[in-house]
């Protein structure tokens, strides 16, 4: 029997073009090269990298070939058996854009990200980036746009939305597009919590508080708002994939309930329940995947609980988390979340299976049947 | 055969002592009388509930007798079948006091508490409080005075420590003397996250954000600070109760530990592990225990999945999440929780039996035998 296909839903690049605006731009997110030719670019993403104080090799993060080469992405799938990647534009997509550069600059992205797909013998699908600043008319048309191309199967969104988060009502048409055009949404964090959160020692942690604590609850509070606002009473079939196993959403959604139905603020339905018409439990269940990159068993038996066993999905989150040893082949972070999916499921081998693969496969009717 | 005891060992009080301390303040927190006697007391315990463009009567919350009497605190276990509870003084604490009363207003609410736990027929314990604006000594003398109080089963601590938070080397003495008392630390949430990332149409939805995310971000946050700074490397046998399963600790601890793990600012220890030397897994399986304040069966199951089902404790969290309707007499924040640890067990009917008592008898010597 031929092994299950293993198909990588969260994975990242900066295709040249998007690298090309970085380099343009000098305000943050920028690209900066250095004087050593040899030595990977840094890119000053977060207004604390702007550290003009540090000498230039130190600001930033260094963003070698790995986040922008194709073969390097297809070297990695094949290092680790993944049959088909589906990938998107890493954070800050074009959230920082202004309103005329916007949709030009979301055409240009997309349709590489496209044209890397259709080349790339069927083991390429992505997510789009849409332009958020734009007008709400440009983003629909983007919307339309993609819903044309064959290998787009959602779009990547960050946590602001259009700047005011999930709950602005400015964001409608774009649901209503996103619903109609059967788009997936991708909800990814960029922007963590205030630092201040993390106290005066957070800098000897590396970036272990923003990136292990704050991605997620700020994907958390994200999520929640766009519940609490009726986004999925007005959009019963908006579908969500949420990034890292959704944030803390599995394990908070009980309490998150409970806080509701203790809250005068929300009236009673018809039902004896506050807070939306649909439920958090129902939504959870109906509207949203999960992903299944939380590095543990217990993260993703977490996950699989609240949205079912059929809408949580492997990825990798490469080309980030590299190995920190010279000359690694296998990375840590595949063989963690791979192993968390399988331990999760015990014997349950079928459904493992299903979480590495088959589940994104029916979910985004990728063919990869025909592959290898 | 006698139905188990059920020990609740999250609930809280204001004792009169407290009272009179926040009612003799102008600053938050205080508590502000109305002028209609019947009606409750606010409590401005938020700078953002000191408004004062509202009525008096809109402004901070209502503190009705539910929070201070323990005749209603024993009504209420009654009521809802709990054998025993162990009280702490609810937040802010003493956390506002200045470094000359905070000693003193620490042992006549402490005393007040050991005075209702003595006189309450071995239905009540107590967590008591520290003084964190003190010098260390006087902390640390307040836990030995504690140590030899009958009822005293440890102290409740909020996420600031001494005001730098819980990776603070000045807590390092309090850390020694609770280790050598063999007090339980009760850490708790209250200072939430700042309420720029509710967005601004937070107050369209009560308390519902800072509640049932703000508190648990808050303490994942601390508690991981802590291990950070190798509080458990050098203090191997404190004991910590995390409030609310931990906040979303039990979800994160894979992606905590994959971080620290691809962070080349630690550098690797003998066993090729990055990060304090005693890893997160140990530390949650020796140091740590959960509350099962979560109201999810998942919760429940992730919460006994990282530290044990020895290691997780029923709690209620009374007075708060009060039922809405008039008249109510079954709390729903019980009843969800008692659900929660059972559906999690499913036949294991002796481990939530355990859960919902035995754990916390075992842990803190509680003596319940001769009870009722």
């Amino acid at each position: 029997m031929a092994p299950s296909p293993i198909v990588d839903i969260h994975t990242h690049v900066y295709p040249t073009t998007y690298l090309a605006l970085l380099r343009s731009r000098t305000e943050v997110p920028y690209l900066l090269d250095l004087p050593d030719k040899l030595a990977p670019p840094r890119l000053i993403i977060l207004p604390s990298d702007d550290d003009l104080a540090l000498p230039a090799h130190q600001r930033g993060r260094p963003i070698d070939s790995s986040y922008s080469s194709i073969n390097q992405k297809i070297d990695f799938m094949k290092t680790h058996d993944i049959t088909t990647s589906v990938v998107s534009l890493a954070n800050p997509w074009l959230d920082f854009l202004s309103p005329e550069e916007g949709p030009q600059w979301a055409e240009k992205v997309n349709n590489e990200l496209e044209d890397i797909c259709s080349t790339s013998l069927k083991c390429l699908y992505a997510f789009a980036t849409l332009p958020p600043s734009a007008p709400a008319s440009r983003i629909v048309g983007e919307i339309h746009r993609l819903s044309l191309l064959p290998h787009i199967r959602g779009i990547i969104l960050g946590t602001t939305g259009l700047s005011k988060g999930l709950d602005d009502h400015g964001l409608e048409p774009i649901w209503s597009a996103l619903e109609s055009a059967k788009l997936l949404i991708f909800l990814h964090p960029h922007y963590g919590l205030p630092s201040s959160v993390y106290g005066p020692r957070a800098s000897e942690y590396g970036h272990v508080l923003p990136l292990s604590l704050g991605f997620p609850m700020e994907t958390t509070v994200a999520f929640t708002r766009m519940w609490l606002s009726g986004v999925f009473d007005r959009h019963p079939k908006l579908k969500v994939l949420i990034a890292h196993a959704g944030g803390t959403v599995p394990f908070l959604s009980g309490r998150i309930d409970s806080c509701v139905q203790h809250e005068r603020h929300f009236p009673e339905n018809e039902g004896g329940k506050r807070g939306p018409k649909r439920g958090l439990k129902e939504v959870l269940r109906e509207n949203v995947w999960l992903d299944a990159v939380v590095y543990s068993p217990t993260g993703v038996r977490a996950a699989v609980e609240v949205v079912g066993k059929e809408r949580v999905l492997f990825g990798t989150d490469h080309p980030f988390f590299p190995p920190l040893e010279e000359g690694a082949e296998e990375w840590m972070s595949m063989g963690t979340n791979v192993h968390a999916v399988k331990e999760a499921f015990g014997d349950d081998e079928q459904a493992a299976a299903k979480v590495l693969g088959g589940n994104a496969i029916e979910l985004l009717g990728l063919d990869v049947a025909s592959d290898g």
